[in-house]
C-alpha cells in the first residue's frame, strides 16, 4: 500500500467521524472497580469498547471508512487478525457490500467465526504482516475490491479517535477531566486517533500507549524517533501482533507522550483482574492498558486514568491455558 | 434450624428492606443483546446482579439481615456454597462483626477465596445440606454466633426481593412492564423475594423459577404441592445445589406461577451465549434463567422477559472444561 503522508488525518476529522458514525455505534459505558483502584493506588476508569458493536472499538473506524467510499464501490477487503475484519464485515453487511478478509492462520477461532458470521469471505494466510499484505494484494488483483486497511488509513484513525471524545465527555459529566488516557497500541489506529482527539479537545490530558514487551516496535519507534517496521511479534495479545503504521507513527509522534511496555505475565494478571473484579470478558489485548498501570505504578499513582478496554473476542477454550497457572499459584 | 411458618415475610418487608439497604448496594444495570433476542424470539432483558457487591444478589439479603441484628451480636455465622458466605462476610466486615462460614468441600475455589478475602473464617464440610447444617451447629455451640441462614429466613427473602423492585422501576423507565420475570431457584430466597415484590407492585407480571433438571426439587415441590426436602443435586450450577427452604416454599406456592427445569447442556450453552454475546462473565447458576427461555421457547415467545443474572463468581481454570466441547462442536 502506498503511503502519502500528506494524507494525515486531523483533529477535525475525528469530530467529523463522530457525527458520521453516531447512529451506528454505541456510546459505551465507563466503569471502575474499587478493588482495582486500591491495587493500583490510582483512580482507573475503563472505557468498555468490548461492549461496542462487534465487541471491539474497530467498529468505529470501519464504520467511518465505509461512510466515505467512492460511489461505485461494490466490494471491500482488508487484512486483520480479527476485530478489524469483523468490524469491516459488519459495516459492509449493513451497507449491502461484499467483503473479503485476509486473516493470519494464528487468528483466534472466535474472531474467524465472527467475520464469517457477518457474511464476509475469509482468506487464510501466514502470520506476518508481509504475508497478510501479499494475500490482500492477490485479492485486490482478482476482485478490484476497495481496500480498507486495518490501521494505516486516515478514515480509520479518525474513526477510532471518536472513543476519546466520548471519554472526555463522560468524565466531565462525572465532574473530572482525566490526567491520563492510556490505550493499547498495535498498528496505532486507536492511539493516533485518541492523540488527535485529545490534542483538540483537552490538550492537558496526557496520552500514553501500552504494548507487550514482545511487540515493542511502537515504543522503540517513538523513543528512537525512527519508524521501525520490522519485528516478529511474540505475545498472547493477538490484536497487537502488528507493527505501527506510517500515518500512525507520524500522528503519534506529535500527539502521544510515551509508549510503555508490559510483560506477558502482567497481561494475564490484568486480564484476570478484569474478569474477576469487573466481570467483564475482555480479550488479552484489552488488558494491556491495565497491565501498564500496574507495572508502571509510579507513573500513574494518584492519577485519574482512563484505560481503553479495546475488545472482548477470544476463544473460550483457551481460557484455562491462560489462567490455569495463575490460579494454582494463589 | 426450627421453622416457624408464622414468621413468613410479607411484600411490605421487601419495601422496608429496599430502604434499609439502598446505601450499601448497587442498583445494577439491565442489559439486552440483539443476537440473544433474535435467537430466543423474545425480548430478553438481563438484570446484572453479577455486578452487585460481592458479585452476586446475595449482598441484598445479607445486608438486610445484618441491619436487623439483636443489639448484643458480636459474631455471625452461616453455611453457603459460596455467594451467601461472601455476602455475609462482606456485610459483617462493613459492621465490624466477626463471621464464620461453613462451606462444602465442593465450593469453587474462587468463592472460598472471596469469603476469606472479606476476613471471615471458613469451616469446610461435606457436600450435603445435612453436612452443612451439622457443621454450622457445631460452630454455634462453640461460639454462640448469630446464624444468618442462606435462604430460609424472612430477612434474607425480603432482601433478595428488592431486586424485583429495581427491575420493575427500570423497565417502566424504558416504557414497558415485563410480561415475565424469571430467576434461578436453589434454596428459593431470590425467587420467593421476587414473588413477594411483584405481588404487591405489579401483580400482572408472571414470576417463573428455573432450576437444573438435576436439582428439580422446587419444580416437584411446587407442582406436587408437597415440600420435597431430600435430593442429591447433580449440576454444574453450584449455587443451586440446595433444596428449597420451608419459608421459601410457602411464599413461592402463593406468588410464583411455575418452576421449569433445564438441561446441563442448556446451562452451558446459555452461559456461552452470555459470555460471547454480552461479554458478561456470569457463573453457571446465573445462566439457568436464559437456558430456560431457550429450552422452553414456546412459553416465552414474543414476550418481554427479565432474566436475573444472579452472580459472576467462578473458577476461571474450569472454563475450558465447561466450554471445550461446545466450541469443538461448532
Amino acid at each position: 500500500m502506498p503511503t502519502d503522508l500528506n494524507d494525515l488525518p486531523s483533529s477535525a476529522d475525528v469530530f467529523s467521524a463522530a457525527q458520521r458514525i453516531s447512529d451506528f455505534i454505541h456510546c459505551t459505558p465507563l466503569i471502575n472497580s474499587r478493588q482495582i483502584n486500591d491495587l493500583s493506588c490510582a483512580s482507573v476508569w475503563f472505557k468498555c469498547e468490548h461492549l461496542q458493536k462487534v465487541g471491539a472499538f474497530k467498529a468505529r473506524g470501519a464504520c467511518n471508512a465505509l461512510s466515505q467510499l467512492p460511489a461505485e464501490t461494490a466490494m471491500v477487503a482488508t487484512h486483520s487478525s480479527g476485530n478489524h475484519g469483523a468490524a469491516l464485515a459488519w459495516a459492509a453487511a449493513e451497507r449491502g457490500l461484499a467483503c473479503t478478509v485476509v486473516m493470519p492462520e494464528t487468528a483466534p477461532l472466535a474472531k474467524r467465526a465472527a467475520v464469517a458470521g457477518y457474511g464476509a469471505e475469509i482468506v487464510i494466510c501466514g502470520p506476518t504482516l508481509a504475508d497478510r499484505e501479499q494475500a490482500l494484494q492477490r485479492v485486490v488483483e482478482q476482485t478490484a475490491a476497495h481496500v480498507v486497511p486495518p490501521f494505516d488509513d486516515s478514515r480509520i484513525i479518525a474513526g477510532q479517535g471518536t472513543v476519546a471524545l466520548e471519554i472526555v465527555k463522560q468524565c466531565r459529566a462525572q465532574g473530572f477531566t482525566p490526567d491520563i488516557i492510556i490505550a493499547p497500541v498495535g498498528g496505532g489506529g486507536l492511539l493516533a486517533g485518541i492523540g488527535l482527539a485529545v490534542a483538540a479537545l483537552a490538550p492537558e490530558i496526557i496520552v500514553i500507549g501500552a504494548e507487550p514487551a514482545g511487540a515493542d516496535d511502537a515504543q522503540r519507534s517513538l523513543r528512537g524517533g525512527v519508524h521501525i517496521t520490522t519485528q516478529t511479534p511474540d505475545t498472547i495479545a493477538d490484536g497487537l501482533r502488528t507493527t505501527l503504521g506510517q500515518r500512525n507513527f507520524a500522528v503519534i509522534r506529535s500527539t502521544v507522550r510515551d509508549v510503555v511496555t508490559v510483560s506477558e505475565q502482567g497481561i494475564i494478571r490484568a486480564m484476570q483482574l478484569l474478569w474477576t473484579r469487573t466481570k467483564q470478558l475482555v480479550e488479552p489485548s484489552a488488558a494491556v492498558a491495565l497491565a501498564a498501570v500496574l507495572e508502571h505504578d509510579a507513573r500513574f499513582r494518584n492519577k485519574n486514568v482512563v484505560a481503553v478496554l479495546t475488545g472482548g473476542n477470544m476463544d473460550l477454550n483457551r481460557v484455562s491455558e491462560l489462567f490455569g497457572e495463575a490460579e494454582e499459584a494463589q
